[in-house]
């Protein structure tokens, strides 16, 4: 979208909700529609319920939210100067080797020491954010770490039709059995004012891509965020997975995914779902019903990379948003 | 100072050389020269012989450089606006706790990173430098780790005399015995051609306070160092301090600190050596007489703490440097 065409719409203000991977690519996109001024705000609202790796341990040791997914977040809105550029590396760096710090990365242990130093996770972040001339600000999903269970089906061999209660996000994402639902533990996690601003007074909320049950369900297993989110005059963008993923969503199709959400917040209005179009191509009739069914538009695009991997492409994701922000 | 007579002076290039907490009083001094534009050119060069604390394990761990005291004397040079004074606070920030990174400083991981990332000892110190705004330029005195060695009298009952060598920064800073010497292992390490120009083109060359055989003296003891000391034009100012330490220096005066000095590196030309008043009092004529057959001036000034305790007050040991700068 050319800079004048941007200019001359009223700019947007979105959020983005979500974890991991999925939430860095979306974000990705989103910060090349902050560049070409499509965008005037943009907030991201990060999963806090990891458990594994070096975000685990800092959770364990320090009993702080899992600083990963949010760090994560923010290097995908570094400035793209030298600057910029060089800060993220700096905070995405992960240590090897065999000792103590294996595995650490330099970000979380940067984040989780400010945290300790300021006392206020957002202020902290926002420092973070300082540093990397970031083009958006990152939020946890909430103020005290949370640990996700599901209820799986297909562990116990004598009774396939058993519910088997597992906990955490890595034992959940990795599950050898169907997820049946999942819950958080606490149940009603505080949630920043800030957050819930955010959310109020955007235009466009995009949740998703991620892992489905673990990063994007989480958001509406919130309270105050889901009561935001049904709240909000901003309309909800639901971006589908490029594949699915062993472990939590093995077998899911995409009406399967958009099945999901709505029986865990059955009372969010969807407005658009995006997906890509060799994905569903496959499933295109079936999807368009349930899509349909939920009163929601069902947008189908060229998201993807074009290299087969199971991973959107930021410029195509951008130009995809920018169609729909337009809409 | 005023800014209309230091500008009416030539400006100075002054280059610093210690470690530990002696260093970090040196810096907090000169920054405040750089302010009033006494000094237009800054640069430290820190001990890397650490092996204990945070330090120490990182370089177990990752055999890099141990970064600690130069993570020390970047925050000393630390610009003083917010941004300058709280990403100084998170470098020094250490963890507490009883978990794997109790003791750890976010400096030194944030510095071992950058080493990692960058390949590059001084560069990855110049983006640290950039991050705190800093007044100038931290350089390692060495691009290899190295360890102290001493030869102690006094650790063996049944032989007084009987001198007993001990390896490493913390061992010899903690000996029960009298150090009658210090060595350097390895005893050649590679010197930055960064930090021979510093020497090379400083007015001022300013040695201690600080630990006097782990921290002051190892500058001496590197060849190319040593070297660079003796060609340099620059004009070389000891600074003393202000009170024994208990192990390396128990029981030494100001004018043993020199007389080590001396033995250590005979063929360097002390210009000016600088003292507290009182600390030196109950020995100013021993003093005055060593100080003179070493060819050098002395000093004498009001610079430390007036609350007793034996640190530099970095405002009154500016006020002194700025006057020897100016003689």
């Amino acid at each position: 979208m050319s800079r004048s065409r941007a200019s001359a719409q009223r700019a947007q203000a979105v959020v983005a909700l979500g974890g991991g991977h999925g939430l860095h690519a979306s974000l990705s996109a989103l910060r090349n529609l902050v560049d070409d001024l499509t965008v005037d705000s943009l907030t991201a609202v990060v999963t806090v319920a990891d458990n594994g790796g070096s975000s685990g341990r800092l959770r364990g040791e320090f009993g702080v939210l899992p600083p990963g997914d949010l760090r994560m977040a923010l290097a995908a809105l570094c400035g793209e100067d030298d600057w910029g550029v060089t800060w993220a590396r700096v905070l995405q760096h992960r240590f090897e080797g065999d000792g103590e710090m294996r595995g650490h990365v330099i970000g979380n242990l940067l984040i989780v020491g400010l945290w300790e130093l300021l006392g206020d996770h957002v202020d902290a972040l926002d420092w973070v954010g300082r540093l990397l001339g970031a083009k958006g600000r990152v939020l946890p999903m909430a103020l005290t770490p949370m640990d996700i269970t599901a209820d799986v089906r297909g562990l116990v061999p004598s009774d396939p039709e058993a519910l088997t209660r597992v906990r955490g996000q890595v034992e959940v994402a990795t599950t050898g059995g169907v997820i049946a639902s999942v819950a958080l533990d606490p149940p009603e996690p505080e949630v920043s004012p800030v957050v819930v601003d955010a959310i109020a007074e955007a235009d466009w909320a995009v949740l998703g891509p991620g892992s489905w049950f673990t990063s994007v369900l989480p958001h509406l297993l919130v309270p105050q965020l889901r009561q935001a989110l049904v709240e909000t005059d901003a309309r909800l963008v639901v971006v589908l997975n490029l594949a699915e993923q062993a472990g939590e969503t093995g077998g899911f199709g995409a009406s399967d995914h958009l099945a999901v959400l709505a029986e865990h917040a059955p009372d969010l209005a969807i407005h658009t779902v995006l997906a890509d179009r060799e994905c569903v191509a496959e499933e295109l009739d079936d999807l368009e019903e349930t899509v349909a069914a939920l009163g929601a538009n069902l947008v189908v695009d060229d998201v993807a990379m074009g290299d087969g991997s199971p991973r959107h492409d930021p410029v195509k994701l951008a130009a995809a948003y920018a169609r729909i922000f337009a809409g």
